[in-house]
């Protein structure tokens, strides 16, 4: 499964830009994780920064959005992961894949 | 190039995922155009919506962020620009390719 870096409204987007380049380049996929616009935004940013610094290695960067149901703080919040990729790459059926596999079997 | 919806904050994501879904069925790509955290939480929204629309057609729906300087009111502002299509079908090529043209040659 892709590394998750979790983005804040106070997340640098070149910085979170790097870090996710240096993910994309290593691993191949990467996954930003954020609750609140304020949060997207940084986030959003950091992915059209980070499309500069990959294309000179042919890397062409997409991202797809997708609900995730989170808990903070015992509480439920609905955050969005964006799944960043090579667009000739996907690691979308393996998210769906370990989707599909009840949690239970892991622990018993 | 492809059609352009401009999303605001108090845009409905589900109604943008559907007029987004049609586009992309018809033309194969939409542009979503966004300023602000506000209008790009609703856009990421109707794209995360409709993906789900869009997965029974065969269509894995990427989304492409650009940043684009644009002139509102006569103040200039940067937007950003979602380029949604089919993971298999980029625009991005035109869209470069549109961009590298100097526009004083459209006016004389």
């Amino acid at each position: 499964m892709a590394e998750v870096l979790k983005v804040s409204s106070k997340s640098n987007p070149n910085a979170v830009a790097g870090a996710l380049a240096g993910v994309v380049r290593n691993a191949g996929a990467v996954e930003l994780q954020v609750v609140g616009a304020g949060a997207l935004n940084q986030g959003i940013k950091a992915i059209a920064i980070a499309r500069g610094y990959l294309e000179p290695s042919g890397v062409d960067l997409v991202c797809v959005p997708i609900f995730a149901d989170i808990e903070i703080d015992g509480e439920s919040r609905t955050a969005i992961r964006l799944v960043c990729e090579d667009r000739a790459h996907t690691t979308l059926d393996l998210v769906a894949l370990e989707a599909a596999q009840p949690e239970h079997t892991l622990h018993g």
